[in-house]
């Protein structure tokens, strides 16, 4: 009998989210998957979404930045004793504004949710998937991880640090048989968050000028999938009509 | 009726290389593949055992660094009627010298085979995929295609203007739907040619220090497959054990 | 008659120490100088062996990650009306260890003083050079800035935030007449620090292979007298000797 | 008695441009140039200018990518027995084309313009300052080093490989003494070239959005005067007011 393995994706949100479609897509792969995030109201629907579609979901509130908050979702994890195939941090949190306007509180809070709860998670991770030699741990980085531009400079701060981490978490962890993998989203994803954050962008960019979620998460899978011995640590992924 | 499309792959040496894996993945996908090469017996040897395994093949010999045998070979492409699906350039030569000792011809003829010849090909492959807006180009690159150490500087000049090349071409045709991909392949692929130029250092790397030919054409075929809302332009591709 | 300007230099400790000599360098061209860091004694001895040379100075005690302190630090410059030429953030805290080892309290502090101490420290900057539109403000990196390697993993999250910092705020300060400087030391500087803790590695490096104090404020004084037409906003500093 | 120094520069063109403004700094130095390019017309109006400011100035005719001609530059050099302090390599050959229009003529011109002229000067440099185990050499290089843009592929192509040649010199000859520098100009200079090829672009810029031609020779300087313990490998130059 083969053990059924599961996915632990922190950072859900919207039902039309990156980390609602990353947990949906893994479970339609017949992973168990671990939604967590900050509100149980939208844990729910997807949670519910997934078990319609015929997968198993467990959601679990979970706030990023607080590390025993983290640790309990691999606590429960691990209770419940399936392996783990795949780890995604998918928080990611944003706030423009010009750097002098730009107080200690949002530095840091930026900071602490797109690179300190990644230390956080990551961690877990690997503890989760040492004794196996096995897993994908997935970091979600953006433009900024590269290129840090005005009015998006603290944002920058954090995501070229999430890259540094995962960057470094590669070089010790990949030789122990954990696949650690940065993505650059270059561009604007067709979720909730931009239709509410700035639906006028997203009209004039157009379905052709937004990446689709679905799209996203087949990629995912695919360098989940990928040998050992040829895996990538680091890709772009951004709509054909993105200029860049 | 569905039309049969093809990949025209460049750079097809020994069985066990990289340019005969990919033509044997494509193949094997279903695609007619155009292998082209300079030597006949390496290119009939690819072909007959991609016919013995149910696929089709036509050997073209072709110096990739000549543009009217580039011409010729998407000639015979268009003479044929596939539609054109994936482009590979995969031709790949590396001299190791001390800089001094290296003489300009040598500079030269490695800049010739791994950047002159890709633009060749890559202007061919635009020109052939334009019209139906769709098709996927690979330009597969190196370690060095990012930094340059010596003995390696003047096969890294060569490999940073491919990438220069690969990235000059995505954000020109991008748009026009030609999906453009550079690859970084770090580490030493499990092939014929790194066992005899330099056997000693495969025996030590082991076979898990390697990269598997097939596992790297997976990863190719995945890259093809990506929807247009989120394809990636560059991604490196290494052994799980190997130091970067 | 001219108005005499000033340097604020946080993150001086030790006399043989980057702080220390860029502060000792100003002053010997001319600057006021204000040197800050958290001991008292250090400061002090700083402070008397630039007016022992000529010079002026003032010490500070402020703590870079307590945002506080810092304004209070510009509020001292502000009040003795000195113009402000040159600000460098020179605070650099490198604790190695195994991620799974590391704990959160560690990986936070990395971070706030080499990178969020520079958020503090650059927007006081910016404020003081703002309406002459004329000023220098420097971060010093380090090789981590570009790469993270394990046992250095949480060194370079902060570092390569920093390097964000200084870029993100270089694009948005230099065309207000700010000059914003991000220097990647690449190397071990020939000071104090490396001889406490690693004085055998100092020693195998030999003199040639450290970078020296006086070298690097020589480049330092240089940048800060480039022309606004043709700005340097990053660069790498190694001894001649050293691998890269 | 010090023996007097002398400067080679290549890629002398118009009095206001960056060859000659390089040879005219140098020589104020005090040291004799040798400035070397393809119009002796050209070069003869450097040179007296040189002279008429009180410099001494050799000129050479010499095409950049004809291998025996920089070689015989050299040899000149040599026979005249000044001591070699600064070889600077300056060609800089654009031709902006849509990649379909471009044919293998001009792709393989700038190539050999921007690059394998580089790579026998280089060479040549390095021969003449090893003995002495001293000598900067200099490579100028732009913002399409780093970054690939249609219409500016090919010229991308030449120019990442010759920050390639740059950085494996450095990494191959730093440790004996020679001081490889690659600049990055990012931005239009303010000289001839520019006014001609596109003057209203140089009007829309305005004085303060161009690089000044003594604003760089002064870098360079202060990059050919570091102490070998803290070199500067790479560079970039740009206008406080240009968007990057």
């Amino acid at each position: 009998m083969i053990q059924k393995c599961s996915a632990v994706i922190i950072g859900v949100g919207p039902e039309q989210g990156l980390g609602a479609t990353l947990a949906s897509y893994f479970a339609a792969k017949g992973l168990h998957v671990y939604i967590a995030g900050r509100s149980e109201d939208k844990l729910q629907r997807v949670a519910e979404k997934i078990s319609r579609k015929g997968g198993s979901a467990t959601s679990v509130i979970a706030d990023a930045t607080v590390e025993h908050e983290v640790a309990y979702l691999f606590n429960i994890v691990q209770q419940d004793g399936f392996c783990l195939d795949i780890a995604a941090y998918n928080v990611d949190i944003n706030i423009p504004s010009p750097l002098l306007e730009m107080d200690a509180e949002s530095f840091t809070s930026i900071w602490q949710q797109n690179c300190l709860g990644a230390f956080f998670f990551g961690k877990e991770a690997v503890k989760a998937m040492k004794e196996k030699q096995k897993g994908t741990l997935f970091f979600t980085g953006a433009t900024a991880s590269l290129r840090a531009k005005p009015p998006f400079t603290a944002f920058s701060v954090a995501k070229a640090g999430l890259r540094a981490l995962a960057q470094g978490m590669a070089r010790e962890f990949s030789p122990q048989g954990i696949h650690v993998v940065h993505t650059i989203i270059d561009g604007v994803i067709d979720g909730e968050r931009a239709k509410n954050q700035f639906p006028d962008y997203v009209q004039a960019k157009g379905k052709d000028g937004l990446l689709q979620l679905d799209a996203i998460a087949e990629t995912y899978w695919a360098i989940h999938k990928q040998h050992p011995s040829a895996w990538t640590h680091e890709l772009d992924l951004r709509p054909f009509k993105e200029p860049f």
